[in-house]
């Protein structure tokens, strides 16, 4: 017997068997926050969603965009929307408004869905159902579904596109990354069994839901009825008072995360205060992994479980873990840690080979559809059967994947994926710009930072301040250059091609890796 | 992207990962042993086995039986025959020669594998190609592949069969259960994740391979890279005794292997002997669960987690799942027992529901294709979309089922499945006996034991031994009745259908379940 594997299976197995137990704790404080949602509730705000979606006229197929932090209706969104047939657009909310009016119009939203802080941001971005996340506005939609009412059918169908995940590529402007069920429901169930993810557990959300829908872990952890803490903002301090008041077990983050859980942990340990998930929370941590000393200090001054995981928005993301084997448990703390500090194996359906210029390339169940509208970029991403990551790699004894470059023109700052060529074009349209040059540097917080290299025109009069203010206005806060350096020239190829590697080279002396 | 799932990603997997790794510790002192293998060289013999029947002329798609007990070579095929495209029909080793020759034949194996203590009685039964594992006529069969070499290759389909599983159903015949790919993969992704299986793991086969291939939990260890204790009879104290020695950390088995536990741990207690496994092993129980006190035991004297589940061959077997949550951490353990004494919560993926009549509805990528060549047994079982289990129940809070009785005829003694009719059919064939009724009572080490009650003809002098050893010439030891009883008459409906549960009534006075 085939059925479907489609994402509504998720929540229904959390709400039948775990229908009294909390599901969502909400953000407290915010405009119309939900408080404790139960999977019971969970459940049929979700159903009441697709209810709502069926009466406002939106189809099956059609897209419901989404701009908001970590909250219970992103949750219920996700169900909402994917599992009843239409597709869900989650959105960086710190994209600027130019940016997230190109992604709903290039996703073709008919439902945008829009956070209080972000709804004067938003205003001229046009939508026919545009709601705005107070709890007034959106009452409707989110209102618990009459009991025994159904929305219209949907028969389930796993290659339906669940969600569009716009990413940042080399390009200048976003692709939309097509999920399909298929992809988000093996990718959930290959995550949740290999870290364990079982009904004992309580999560944390930390990792921006928008990002390739919070990695699947929600998918996961709801089929298993755990409950899920919200956490709306990245917060060293309070993420350690949350994983103390809420017994949290399990989390993820970006390298960024894990820099303010420890400088937070610092604190409290100079305060004599104890540090909370001791010996029980596991941390996921993706993006490039943290320095060695970093894994090495989760372990021993945090007494948590380190994990590591690679994998992009195109793969769902899951494609390798790194989670420390049995063979490593004598091995002294430091170079332990160095052995963590690689991408990791394979998960289970996944399978990788490195191309002939050592590009990283994957093939499994978890590879994306395709980019939204954009056959030629799809078509050369998933070239000859196997996606290209468009990262560099080898791999050492143990099928252990490690990244040792970014063959596309990517930085990674704080796990966001900011494109060099869009910055470049916004830094071009500065009058006293001649040449520009934007690369990623190490940073100790976000693991790299944007650094523009500028060739300034004849007789230009401006400061490095002018620039970044410039980009400021016109690109989203987190793309910007945090430093300029004015240069004489640049060094390029016979072809004119800029030889960005040349440029990264002196930022990246002592580093064993050109990403971080 | 879509790739087919298939058993062969898990042998890939544990190989690429774990190749240095124990993957089976083969039983010693049998013919050929294979003593330690690695994961390195289970894939090499798996992919070698390929080869072999590659050279044999056996293609793709056509059916290689193999009646064993417990083995390396049992792993081995698992991956070399399903994994690369042929279907493998693992036989129950306790059928006798007829049962069997009727499997190979209505399967149309062309490969038959026997172990050697089987070869004699199994002589006459033909085959095509028929191997004993011997160590000798079978050592081409089972070599390591030569480096780099490549059995042709097949494309891979989820869709394809990977194995047919013969089965008693309510019929005198056993019928094949074709598991395709997709149904194996699923449910040990699925298996796998509920029971938490990690390469921290060490797992005994106390259960049997042929049964439903071992649940399909080979293939979920092998991902993990887990090594593998095969152990070739169940006997309690060897149990205990390899669970010390390994270190042994995951187990499953029938309510008959956990009563040689419990009497071997007994016999351990009184010698003053610790019981190995205590906080760390976890031993997953399908078929009937056992009687709550057995469960409190195997948690209060063991100190192991016990885990129910339930299913059937037909569904790969992953249906329910019963894992004690936290909210049950703090009753006491008589109490919890019986709450774990139910089948359990529906896994990950699948969806159930009670029939007009309680019968258990199944709808699920665990669910198998159909019966091999029994296109009306097909689809009857599968009418309306979803499988009909044979089974009756109720769901409880928490969509607990509990299985209540069983509405096909079969009886489940120590885990096999009997066929009341099959056993009938054999009784009526000896000439004292006039009319029967074949039914299941409980039984404190089997679960079930099969009780004949016969209507004797006119003038016939014949004993309860007599009948008994009829049965035992001319079918499997395990489905002859255990006890006879003679009686004047049976009771009939007005159609005159047995009333079987009027018969059955009086045996199981005093139990909540009319199963076992």
């Amino acid at each position: 017997m085939k059925v479907a594997l489609t994402v509504g299976d998720f929540l229904r197995r959390g709400a039948a068997v775990y229908g009294g137990r909390p599901a969502v704790f909400d953000e407290p404080g915010t405009p119309g926050s939900l408080g404790t949602v139960s999977y019971r509730e969970l459940e049929s705000r979700a159903r009441g969603m697709a209810i709502a979606l069926d009466e406002l006229g939106v189809a099956h197929g059609e897209r419901v965009a989404i701009v908001s932090p970590n909250a219970a209706r992103f949750m219920i969104s996700f169900f909402g929307v994917s599992g009843y047939g239409r597709i869900l657009v989650p959105v960086n909310y710190r994209l600027n408004a130019d940016e997230i009016r190109y992604i709903v119009d290039h996703s073709g939203a008919s439902v945008l869905l829009v956070d209080p802080e972000s709804a004067d941001a938003l205003h001229d971005v046009p939508a026919k159902h545009k709601i705005v996340l107070d709890g007034v506005a959106d009452a409707e939609l989110f209102a618990e579904a009459a009991p025994g009412s159904e929305p219209a059918a949907w028969p389930g169908d796993e290659d339906a596109t669940a969600s569009i995940n716009y990413t940042s590529g080399t390009t200048a402007r976003p692709k939309g990354v097509q999920l399909t069920h298929r992809n988000c429901w093996l990718n959930a169930a290959t995550f949740g069994w290999h870290t364990a993810v079982s009904d004992r557990d309580v999560y944390l959300h930390t990792l921006p839901m928008f990002h390739c829908n919070g990695w699947g872990m929600p998918y996961a952890v709801t089929a298993m009825g755990v409950p899920q803490v919200v956490q709306r903002k990245v917060d060293g301090a309070e993420i350690l008072r949350r994983i103390d008041g809420y017994g949290v077990t399990l989390m993820c983050g970006a390298p960024a995360v894990v820099a303010a859980i420890l400088s937070a942990a610092e604190l409290r340990r100079e305060a004599g205060q104890p540090i909370p998930g001791a010996g029980r929370l596991r941390i996921v941590v993706a993006g490039a992994p943290p320095p060695s000393k970093t894994i090495e200090r989760i372990e021993t001054e945090l007494g948590w479980e380190f994990i590591q995981i690679y994998g992009l928005t195109e793969t769902a993301p899951l494609l390798t873990i790194n989670r420390a084997p049995a063979e490593w448990d004598g091995i002294p703390a430091a170079e332990r840690a160095k052995l963590q500090s690689r991408a990791g194996v394979p998960a289970v359906g996944v399978q990788l080979r490195t191309g002939a210029d050592g590009e990283v390339l994957a093939r499994s169940n978890v590879v994306f559809e395709g980019y939204w509208q954009q056959g030629d970029e799809s078509a050369a991403a998933l070239a000859g059967g196997w996606f290209h990551t468009g990262d560099k790699g080898h791999v050492e004894a143990g099928d252990y994947l490690v990244i040792s470059d970014r063959k596309k023109d990517v930085i990674i700052s704080g796990g966001e994926n900011i494109s060099s060529v869009e910055v470049e074009d916004c830094l071009y349209q500065h009058p006293a710009v001649a040449e520009v040059a934007v690369i990623g540097v190490p940073d100790q917080k976000w693991g790299e930072t944007v650094k523009a290299l500028v060739v300034l025109r004849d007789g230009a009069d401006v400061t490095d301040g002018d620039l970044i203010a410039f980009c400021r206005e016109r690109l989203a806060h987190f793309k910007c250059p945090s430093s300029v350096e004015v240069r004489d020239g640049l060094p390029r190829t016979a072809t004119g091609k800029l030889q960005k590697f040349r440029l990264r080279a002196p930022y990246w002396e002592g580093y064993q890796r050109r990403v971080n």
